[in-house]
């Protein structure tokens, strides 16, 4: 195994969870060392929290900018390689374009951007800079999910006719129904979460699964959004009628007020020959319906499963993978991409993923503002 | 317990699935004798099936016109009270109609009529006739989808705010992509089946579970079909968002090409106190999702249950409750309505409940045909 | 389709739950009419009950030896043929006894008889009369337990080394821990209960489950009950290990305590090739595990399935079958025997299940009081 | 945060899946670093491994006692403070044993030893070393299995009086039909394995879940293992009918030939007000039966969870844990109790875990080889 793989790490200081993810996902296949950060906004709060978690202290800077600085001026084989960022979302732009002009490769939590403008922008300066770049659509990292994307891919469902994605959480029903507090979620104020609430933070993943795994693009959206008061009209809920192609059709719901619903993604696909059904909750459980015979119930780590799922598992069947070891996929693609070694096809989220997420966040909004009518999308 | 009902029959003969589910669940609770009929369209076969089933053949009659013409020549204490019409679907509403006009209560299969214009009829010659009608959407028998109409009427879920209904099967998957069999299936065929295949057959349970469970009217619909093949342009699949209300947003989805999917009805419901989940091939299990509590599992026959649910379990706790029961208990309803008993308010589908289906189907046509836009229901 | 069978009724009036369960399942298929009956201890109770269910009265007899007595007086084709037995458990045996030394095929609930002395002595009578005998195992009747007969007939599991069933219950939990309460109940008093309470009651259920799927006898029985006040020593738990051959053991677990359990029967059976796991509250859902692949999950009413599942099966896949479902299976199996039709092996437990349950029941109790030690059945 | 904390590792190098799952439990939460190894029997491979996942090779050491000389030689802070032991299962003992001689914390991957009384001997070696000593028994540390033990704690469950744990796996099931493998395969080699294959690997298990949710002590067992051919006696199945005090039984089944079963350990727990059921494979899932009331279902992360049980959930309801997150939690526990922090009871498995480990084992050997009769447990 060659030298581990240089990381920084932008946010994820303190408490943060993402933080957490992110750091054990790129430890647990012995590929990375952070070696850079800047965890916090304030400088000594970052430094407290690399000593906290017993990471030289040394390059760990005062702000973005200063790193980009001081890195660059490091030889090749010093500096870091990759950068992982875990900010507020309106800092993933600008962070990741200075990033890839600088010749970096990125890890990028999602949404990418804020706009589609910026997606497209971002888009541009990666084809510059030639770098490694991940959004991270953690879910794709599931063994399970994995291998839905590779039966469809190998035939196993025939031609699609049918896709309906689900989302559904209700984490925000006990805010929107209060007054003051539907007022002072930043996830519901769109200076800070940008133009969509709903759709832009969990209805865009469930639209990622459905391209991820059918290897289908979505053409056409039609959505409507529900906002429970008039007095806030961020987005709480919406589905979307989607068209993917001749005679392919679909529907992706969200829902942040589907009430004690926890983190309810779940996909179902339907071709001529056979249909495919997976829950997050319960991701080592993958349903495959075939016309005429019994419903199989695939599972992670079986030799029938495709070498995509295969890669993402670590211990034998029987053994729950969880959220980590989805997120530890991502970052082990990544590593491979980063090295020049072959990966698989599917093995991280791409730029490209990226942008068209941007571009059904900014379709959903656009067609439920236009009255509910059909959206191109790019 | 007073006489039994004298309950006629027509269609349902020979080894019609539809005729064994309603001659067994008019005969559970012990309420029905089934008193004359017209099983099959011609004579020599109704005679023949009245033997093979051992009812008595004097009141078998050669046609429909026939029944109703002879009945009525009997005095009244012994002519049929109820006719049940299992019929194929475009001879449902010259039957009701005629059933009507005459005084005899209906228990009708759905479609209740082909078209919305002939509900419409149907429901004038109801308030003129003054008897009970009954249409049979089953899956509001089941002793779940009742206890959630009542949880939701005693307000457990407080302000409804979403909804989310599905039903999914894949029998046509096999037909439809067949350029033969696409062609030749009743199902497929306008003339035969009226102007929908899936929201006309399956759709509208998803919509009548909506409004049987919320006790909320679907004020807006927007529809997608799909079919597809051009050749043929019935929808096999559709999606409709529907608007309830202020704020009260949600869909419907169903499909016949969910390959290998056997008969999905599921519906969800979210208030801002709670959350329902239930699907029809799990039936004796009601999901309860309250927020910051652990999810509840309701099952049947538990005192914890609503009385409408509670009159429709015959056996204790633990011994599952099927189809035939659920179809059981929308004739006991029916015979406490005949009967002048009380009875419970969701006791049995009224004709409310096919005019409102009718209404549905057409909607989603409308929305379909015109390209996707918002209808109003009445 | 020949006459219906005429049937005899003993016990079962009244708000009686079996009563219920017994009727339905003996019209489901058509196959029966009441014929005679003495549906409760008090004549006129029986003659109220037979006009609250609008049977002729005429027939309707004081006691069982009346019945017995002037039934033998009419001609044979106007005789009962068959009667049910739905009795408190004392009188199964005399009854059906008296029932076959006079010629009459019996349908017997279940326990056959209280003691295993007694069921020999049943058993001989029957090879005299030469009659059919069913004992109401009614969960032998779900098509997925015959399903599982049936692939282990076939060979789909190879040859068998591991059998587990389970009967958990929770419904004496309340009673037994109330003094009052667990002096007073029946089921708790051996002079009315017989020698066991929930070995007798449900572990037999499970024991028979296992006989009946895979086919083998098991041969040896060690078990350990469970009491939970000395003052009581009914066994209200129980676990036995047994042996079925060479090699071949597994483990019967039944519990009237396993708190809020409803009517938890399930089976695993597991051999060189495959496994199998069903639960009687999931009754449409069989799990097949093969070596190597994926699980598979059978439904009803595939034609996948054996000859002997799908002929209980009355509707397509997908819509619920209940327990008067699988009761009316046993029913239609007795039938056919009755008209001396071809039926399947396995269409109904017959007196060797009857026989066999009261030899495992004895053997349980005389393994836990000699002191957990192996007894061999016959 | 204190320093991290000096971890050595010995075994695990390699491919060996127990050492990926040991060092990622480790980083999980930024408490260990690994200081010291002897990753590999062969000094080479455990330089080159170290190289490997780029950890310091200068205290990588040719053996374990080399380990041990040269780390006692260094002052007590720069030292190795704990050791993690995972190597093949007769090197347990001595390393363990040396290690506590020598005042080191251990973690010892199970089983603890190969014999009872090389258990009893190490649990004086730790009474005398007074470190903190762990046994990984891992499924401990799934966030839903503390929170059973704590319920149980708090009383939900009131007096116990019923216990069912099974463990069943089909990996054997391949093996042990062919004459060949079954010759050679460690696990059914005696001097390899020690006395015991299903109950000494996986029925230990389902032994230390059924004592550590209930904070109950197995008092007598009976057991009945199976082996399918007399030329390999090694259990590869087996069920323990168990006692752990006046009126509370239970059983313990194991079984490495459930033919396709992955890695089903579940357990049943029922008390006077409730029961509670749990199953490895879903493990995020805790069901919870109380008496006249709708089941629960708890999940993790929710404030109604026990301090047990939150402090090992690091994200959001919804993201589901996996077996490194549980493994990773027992670390946890054994960071805070070498800082000399507060922990929670039951935050690790202990020494008396392992010594009870072992009685078990070697109560099953025995019970079973003197034909099936009670044992006592110490």
């Amino acid at each position: 195994m060659p030298k581990k793989i240089r990381l920084g790490i932008l946010g994820g200081g303190g408490d943060s969870l993402i933080g957490v993810l992110h750091r054990v996902a790129a430890f647990i296949n012995d590929n990375y060392e952070i070696t850079g950060a800047v965890f916090n906004p304030k400088f000594e709060d970052s430094l407290a929290f690399a000593q906290e978690i017993d990471i030289p202290t040394n390059r760990i800077y005062k702000d973005f900018d200063t790193l980009v600085e001081e890195e660059m001026k490091l030889p090749k084989e010093e500096r870091i390689q990759v950068c992982s960022i875990l900010t507020p979302n309106f800092l993933h732009f600008p962070m990741a374009k200075k990033l890839l002009d600088n010749g970096f490769h990125v890890i990028c939590e999602k949404p990418m951007t804020t706009t589609y403008d910026e997606a497209k922008i971002l888009q541009g300066a990666l084809k510059k800079a030639g770098t490694v770049f991940a959004v991270t659509h953690t879910y794709t990292g599931y063994p399970m999910a994995r291998q839905m994307r590779e039966m469809i891919k190998q035939g196993a469902l025939g031609k699609i006719h049918k896709v309906d994605a689900q989302y559904y959480q209700g984490w925000i029903n006990p805010i929107i129904h209060d007054p003051e507090k539907r007022k002072t979620t930043w996830r519901l104020n769109p200076e800070k979460a940008g133009i969509s609430s709903c759709m832009g933070d969990i209805g865009v993943h469930a639209f990622n699964m459905v391209e991820y795994t059918t290897g289908l693009k979505v053409k056409k959206v039609l959505c409507d959004f529900n906002y429970l008061y008039d007095d806030n009209q961020m987005d709480v809920d919406g589905t979307a009628l989607i068209r993917m192609g001749d005679h392919i059709k679909g529907v992706i719901r969200a829902s942040q007020v589907a009430t004690a619903e926890e983190n309810g993604l779940a996909i179902a696909i339907y071709g001529d020959k056979a249909g495919l059904r997976w829950e997050q909750e319960n991701p080592n459980f993958l349903y495959v319906l075939k016309e005429g015979e019994p419903m199989q119930v695939f599972k992670p780590g079986h030799p029938y499963n495709s070498k995509l799922s295969l890669d993402g598992t670590k211990l034998p069947p029987g053994h729950p993978e969880g959220i980590f070891d989805a997120m530890a996929n991502i970052y082990l693609g990544v590593a491979k991409a980063i090295r020049g070694e072959k990966y698989n096809d599917g093995e991280f989220p791409t730029m490209l993923d990226g942008v068209r997420g941007l571009n059904f966040i900014q379709s959903t909004v656009d067609s439920h503002k236009k009255g509910n009518v059909w959206i191109d999308m790019d």
